[in-house]
């Protein structure tokens, strides 16, 4: 079955209307590239391959994020992560660098390469200017893909900053989600956004998850046990098992500080409970919510005008987490391990 | 229709199984008290009524908290309440006092009730010993409650605590929950449990929820937009206008560190999604979760063993919150103010 | 000798110039009031006495602050304290209520003047419009008071909130300083303040402590282990037994945000240190700092003008833990337990 | 004159016992490894030099520290820098890497080689075991270093790990501390150490302090502002431009829980402030304690036993920060800026 988004195969994906392409760049400004890294098959020979791994390069705004930084807020779910750039946000509230996700041993790579483009687009850093936070996050691929190696380069990085474009999207086994599994079966990139009508605007939200969590058992379809009947009736030949970790990276457009912005942030767990998730041990689970309007707000929202904005963010957490479930494909990895793809025909018959 | 439990209604509440009575009081030694206030009606009279209040005390075991404290770990999802002892709990990761449940404005005289008898049964308090820290957490039941009245009084909670007894646990309006309202339907006390093999031995974990919070749209059971049906088709004669809240106490007998119980604490958002609250903006959201094997543990339980505790704060958060609105009977407050029951017939003929 | 401040008798407590009476009344609006509560003497009779409390409230503002509400940060030190409303504050950024200090089995007893206060001020709340979030801090001064009497009762904090003036301030043994210890001598309220000037403008910002912390060999005066020096000269008839707590309550009439005012309020540790301070287990050690300016704000500071702020809040922080132990005169409590006051004379004079 | 420790200068450095050396390696296992970079002079060639920078590795003990993971703590006290690892041990409370000090641009680098070394010793990394966290903090030295050619290389890194040993710990300008300046004089590594008795054994908490912060004006020695006495002295040719930040790692082989060693840490900001620090913007800020006896205790600390040791803490915060600047050497670097030494003469008249 082709793969599309659970948003067309009929799905109810909540309340609230999606955007354009109902995905992250959706708001006005926001480019995404993805760099995929797909080559050889086999046994794993450490540093050779298979290699099941890629890069994505997610851009708040076209200009010089570092000399015109985002509010950001971010929330920590589950901290068993080693993403880069946490503490700096929680401190000052800003986003001064690009956004990388990655696998978890190709962060200090992607770095690297960040790290050199920013230093040749501002040749005042560390030498009359402060240095940027460089953020970067990841989950673990090495179930799939022989990370080991180390395959992701400063180059690919710098290659998906150049690659970052409006959308639509391409969601499923791209850039740093080609070799990430979810509930046991294939996840990897998925996005999902909302319009939020306040004070006579239309604000835009959107999010991109990178998911790579969960037990097949744990996974629900809008509140049906897809993933225990799945279990039961004995459907997968072969299930990965996961060393988890989900990233949320949102956007918005709308004028929100960085306390509203972590406000935002911390509704992501009620989305993710939607999909089933429970946190595991050892899954290390992040939500970033940026607003790309810049420092300065004419008119920033009342905390009293966020309630839509935690339905959006709510919504579309879940809708971008099944979304990677729904259009991620099959992939044989490393050593022949398998991560299948979720079998939607069968899941929609099920649904009923 | 007679008010019972979801799951006995027959919709499926998870995968782990429930204890025996399938609430907070499953956890061996754990005691409940409610003391229910319902008087008057009509037009309010502040100072006079009409009532709609109570309050609801829980002891982790039937001795003396403040000699033989539990470890403790407490989330704050939304920190928009007013409860009392929070920062102790994540200073020192113990529990010293009971707790209580009652109405915003009363949480002082309900503090002045504990106090009173935590002094009586300790002489040494403020003598040659230190003081406990007393913890009340509370929602605010103005909708039909004259919660100016501040009809809880220090004997009230005493009296909570005389009756504070083994399960069957009563649930809906009772207690604290007499005058909350959930989804604009009827709220109050819920509570669930679930039995978690570790170690060849049989843990259990229950939760008990005080709810009031969310809008009628925002219902989801089981994944079901039952809310936005309501809605649609109008059913409803009166929406409550709900200033918000969730508490959420929980307890177990498994030997964990305050460490862990945070980490539990913190998978309680997850549960809270499954039934489409979004934590709006003035709704204080608390999760605390106690361990009350005592302070000193013969074989601690290591963190990854925890997953199945993480899946059983899940669903049992997400199903107290469901036998709330199951159990819950309607009640007209002051001014004539109606919060109408779950209409338990319609929905589940709804559900299919 | 005649009890002074400590830069009165000469001591260097820093680079910035104090306001006029270099005290937190320095901020233009901000009040505050006393309730001191001193009675019977000899062995301790339960609810009886003696007594030696008292309630101290701070006004952030002459007006109803309910309805104007102002910008506050809380930094927690050592979250063992029985405080009331930090949560809230940690969420929102803002307080709109009064602060109090008491005594910590009457933190109850005041929330309940408090709150009486509020209602007949604003008989909005509970009825349609939310309820305020209480702050009382507390320290433990069971040493001296017969704590458990519980003798501050809900009108002395309304007494206090009536009482509230501008400067100077009264410090030493008043209000909740009455029975508090510091460094095992007499402590209590201390007070001190700062002109900022930023952005062509002079800024005020002055604190507030209730002091009841720390052994007498931690104490440093300017550096120098006064408190050494006096433990190994044997000078000191008998020393308290301190359960400990530090409250700090700063006021700045500069438009900050919410983050900034967190910022502020972190940096008072660097000022407890100055003093010798080392948090000491079961020492509850708060810093509240609040902006008074309201919450529209026509220029709020960038984070780079807050250096000068950052310098005040530690060179006040200390000035007011010294203050209070300048202005505090020997007492004599339950059991004849002796507080001595800090040997001024004798301090000088090692001092060189 | 010849640089010595403070201690050495007849300062008094607090009530507590110094080990052996009086520095982190006291405690015993601890090793620490230098790698110094510095080379060329004159004006600034962006990747080429002046060189002037380094890195320090720290290894809790000699053994495998991934396999043997210590528990830690980490308090954050100013949240503005790039260092790597955080979160995981804020949420674990383990330590499962070396940990490495060096330049804010070349973390990435570091990180690279700790990588590298980590995957060789541990084959089992990313094939079927969980990935480490790596610990990299950062300090920025461009004020005399060509931060931008990031000169610490992947190998810098391994080869401070292998030159790790025991001490006696060197100073000054060494290692990550050879480009840093405090109080715009010259700073770098500084160390301490102390003996707490507890439980009838003598344990050893140690610290190191890279230091990179602070004007002249804030430092205080003893409680003397010597700064502002230079400052007014106009003693000083040149004043560096300090871009801040301070990094205090602790080390103990007291039996810790990660939650106590968060105690711990959380007393440094007292240390800081007894050397005038006020931690200004800018200015990334972090005490990590480790505790290196392993993860099984048998006897562990009751937090009723801490005070020794949160003494201990403050007093070698404070006397880590002086050590560092009385050992440091002046040093000219990129467009021959000048940081001068501490004149260690003239201080030592001035304090009498």
């Amino acid at each position: 079955m082709e793969r599309r988004s659970a948003r067309s195969c009929g799905l109810w994906m909540g309340e609230l209307a999606p955007g354009l392409h109902n995905d992250i760049t959706d708001v006005p400004g926001v480019l995404v590239g993805h760099v995929s890294l797909i080559k050889g098959y086999g046994p794993l020979i450490p540093g050779v391959g298979p290699v099941r791994t890629g890069i994505t390069a997610i851009r708040p705004h076209p200009g010089n994020i570092y000399r015109e930084p985002c509010r950001a807020g971010i929330h920590v779910m589950n901290g068993f992560g080693k993403s880069l750039g946490v503490p700096y946000i929680q401190e000052t509230g800003l986003l001064n660098s690009p956004i990388f996700l990655t696998n978890t041993l190709s962060v200090y790579d992607a770095a690297q390469g960040m790290l050199t483009y920013l230093l040749q687009e501002n040749p005042e850093i560390g030498h009359d200017a402060r240095t940027p936070n460089l953020v970067v996050f990841e989950c673990d691929d090495s179930y799939l893909n022989d990370i080991r190696g180390r395959h992701v380069k400063p180059w690919d990085g710098i290659l998906a900053l150049n690659r970052a474009a409006a959308g639509p999207l391409a969601q499923g086994c791209v850039g740093a989600g080609v070799g990430m599994c979810l509930f046991q079966l294939k996840g990897g990139i998925g996005s999902a956004s909302r319009i939020v009508p306040s004070q006579g605007k239309d604000y835009r939200v959107g999010m991109l998850a990178l998911t790579n969590f969960g037990h097949l058992e744990d996974m629900l379809i809008n509140g049906v046990p897809i993933g225990l009947m799945m279990k039961r009736a004995n459907l997968q030949e072969m299930l990965c098992q996961v060393p988890g970790s989900l990233i949320l990276v949102g956007m918005t457009d709308a004028p929100l500080s960085c306390r509203q912005l972590h406000m935002l942030a911390a509704r992501a767990p009620m989305g993710l409970g939607r999909t089933g998730g429970i946190s595991r041990m050892g899954s290390g689970e992040f939500c970033l919510m940026v607003s790309n309007t810049g420092l300065e707000f004419e008119a920033p929202l009342s905390d009293w005008e966020l309630d839509p904005f935690f339905k959006a963010v709510v919504e579309i957490t879940a809708e971008s987490i099944w979304n990677s479930l729904f259009y991620a494909t099959s992939m044989v990895g490393r050593d022949w391990h398998l991560c299948q793809a979720l079998p939607i025909a069968e899941v929609l018959s099920w649904m009923g």
